[in-house]
Order: structure tokens, then C-alpha cells, then sequence
């Protein structure tokens, strides 16, 4: 593995995959493929399909972007201090080294679990966030525009991210459907408690869920 | 009033009726007092109870903040190019006029709403987001913790606000707990509806949920 090549596959997550069979002809044994998409077990199932036989792919899902895109947008230190999640399926070889040796070169620390963890993990703290805020902003886009002027730091910042494309949430959320079903019925359970809590006028249970949530925010 | 005092109160909303009793004695005639509480209804009644005879009271509050609180906090161009909402009782007075130069002294463009409006647009675009933070973060607290090692900027932008002092926002929430009641309801029925087209996998319609949100961010 030492000077294999390593290949890192960028694009859409339900091209991933057929982007690894048409390079297939050309990858040197012992080279090493790994991606950067958002989804995992679907993704990483289809490339092992494809994947020749001398090749390694262990997928990777570097915990770093903005609601931009295009290369006007790029930035030098993206992945520094931010986490990523390598994705192997078969025993821990030196490929995986390989990656993990790569993201952190890049100042990122990796956390190795299986595609289907890591898409439970990433329904959570990343696909529900994001639908949250678009939810969020599809509310607001239905009342009063003359709102929108009033926007503080506060809605700026909770909805960055719904500012994402379309098309790449899409395809995330295609491949993710069944872990983002249960973390959107998860949430709402938790809402409908303070909901309950809020017409109870029950402040001071209100007030214990404001500080349960600091906590955790705190602590990230 | 060219020349008069302005006495700008920044203190808990529930405190800020108090405070004006106490500097009553203190204020000269024709001076002007503003506050800078995120609740102005219940607020603004309050100081117009108490408030001298020849001094005049017009709320304000800057859409500008962040989730730290201490004077170490403090950045200089905090209110810089953000909105604020200025809520006079009585008709456009020069009083209201200073308030408003004064803001806009500070890099602020300010629109005058009754204070009952202001609450229905606060707990829709600032109350709203922020329990959403806290709900979030009160959800994922209950999560497996080593998923926090994977929190990327999405994450941690949208649930910066969760941060906040959890006394400032109960005094926020006691004060405006009608239209925060109101803006939970529809925002469960926007989410209600995201849900059943996850549900159904209806994937096109998911997709214009996006879109929505994305068009209504963007035009932030």
C-alpha cells in the first residue's frame, strides 16, 4: 500500500458508485478508491459491486462544507479540525490506514463505523438538521415577506444550511430515507413534548429543556 | 427634543418595567427611554404604566446578538447592517425619531411596528428558531454521545443559538408565550406535512420543499 495511488471520488452520491466502474479499466492494482459522499450504506454496497478485484474502496464522509458550491467557493483550511467518518467493510487493512492518514494530513480527525452506523449517525446530526431549516424557512416563506427584514443572526445562522442544493439533498436523502423517516419521527416526539409543555404554561419544565439543550450544544 | 436625553435599558425583559420605576425620579423632562428587550407587548404596556408624564417611552429591539452574554463578548460592530424594531405606542413623535437616528447612528436600519406585531413576527423568526435549536440539541443529548464527535458546521451552525442564557430565554418565552404557542403549531404542521411525503417516498415533492426553503433563504 505504501505509494499506492489513492483516488477520492467527489460527486453526487448516486453517481458515485458508476463513476467507480468506469474507472475501473484504468486503476493500477493495489490503488486505493474512496469517496466524500453523504450517504453510505447503499453508496458503499454498489461500489464494492464494481470495485475490481486487486482494488480496495473505503468510503469516507468528511464532516466539512458550506451551503456553496463551485470552485469559486473553495476554501484552503475546510477540513481543518473537523471530523470524518471512514466507512470500511471488510477488516481494518492498510488501505484504511491509507485514508485515514489522508483526511488527517488534512487536519481532520477520522472515526472508523460500519455505513450502516454511520447513516443512522449522519440522519441525525446531519440530514435532520438540514430539513429542520428547510422546513423552517418553507414556514416563514408562506407568511408575511415583510418579515424577512426583521432576520437577526440567530435565523441567519439556524438556516444557513437550507440554502444547499437541491439536487445534492436529493440524492442524500433518497439514499438515507428509511434513518432520516426515524430521526424526523424522533424529533417530532421530542417537539410535541415541549409543545405540551408550552400549553401547559409549565415554564419551569420549559426552562429544564433550555438547559438540557445548552448543555449538549456546550459540550460540542 | 434635539438635545434631550436618550436612556437605553438592556436588562432581562421582565426587569425593564422595574428599572424605568426606579430611574424615574432621576430622568429629566423630555428625556427619551428605549430598551433593547426581545418581548415588547406586555414590556411596553408596563414602562407606559410607570413611566413620568414628560418622558417619553418607545421600545426598541436590535435584531443583533449572539448566543455569549459578558462584557468580555462585546464586539464592536455588532450592530452593524441588522435590523431593528422600534415600537412606538403613541403617534410618530420626534422622541421615535431619535430612537430610530440613534440606531441608525450604529449601522442599523430600523421599521416601526406596533408591539404586538413585533411579538407575532419575533416568535415566528427568532423565538421559533431558537426552541427548535434547543429542541435539537435536548434530542441528540439523548443520542449515543460519541455521535458528537461527528457534529459538523452544519450542525453546529444551526444549533448555535441553543447556547443562550436559559434565564434570558424564559423570560423571553413567560412574556410572549401566546404567539411562541401560536408559530410551534403551524411550524408542526409544515414539518407534519415533510413527514408524510417522507412517508409516502413522494421524492418530488420532497425535492420542492427544498427548492421552497432554499428560495425563501437565499432571499435573506
Amino acid at each position: 500500500v505504501k505509494g499506492s495511488d489513492l483516488v477520492i471520488l467527489c460527486a453526487p452520491v448516486e453517481i458515485i458508485p458508476s463513476l467507480v466502474k468506469t474507472i475501473s479499466p484504468a486503476l493500477k492494482e493495489d490503488c486505493i478508491v474512496t469517496d466524500v459522499g453523504s450517504t453510505k450504506e447503499t453508496l458503499c454496497n454498489e461500489c464494492m459491486e464494481v470495485i475490481p478485484e486487486k482494488v480496495t474502496f473505503v468510503g469516507s464522509h468528511p464532516m466539512a462544507g458550506s451551503e456553496k458550491s463551485g470552485l469559486e467557493n473553495a476554501t484552503s483550511n475546510l477540513f481543518e479540525n473537523r471530523s470524518c467518518f471512514i466507512t470500511p467493510i471488510a477488516e481494518k487493512t492498510p488501505a484504511i490506514e491509507m485514508v485515514i492518514r489522508f483526511w488527517e494530513a488534512l487536519g481532520m480527525s477520522c472515526i472508523c463505523v460500519s455505513p450502516e452506523e454511520h447513516d443512522a449517525i449522519a440522519a441525525h446530526i446531519s440530514h435532520l438538521p438540514h430539513l429542520l431549516a428547510s422546513v423552517l424557512c418553507a414556514y416563514l416563506s408562506d407568511k408575511n415577506h415583510l418579515w424577512k427584514s426583521f432576520a437577526g443572526t440567530g435565523l441567519m445562522d439556524t438556516t444557513r444550511i437550507a440554502s444547499g442544493s437541491p439536487d445534492i439533498w436529493d440524492s442524500i436523502i433518497r439514499q438515507n430515507i428509511a434513518e432520516i423517516e426515524l430521526s424526523l419521527e424522533g424529533f417530532q416526539k421530542e417537539l410535541k413534548k415541549l409543545d405540551s409543555l408550552i400549553k401547559n404554561r409549565d415554564y419551569e419544565a420549559i426552562r429544564s429543556f433550555l438547559v438540557k439543550g445548552k448543555e449538549f450544544r456546550d459540550s460540542l
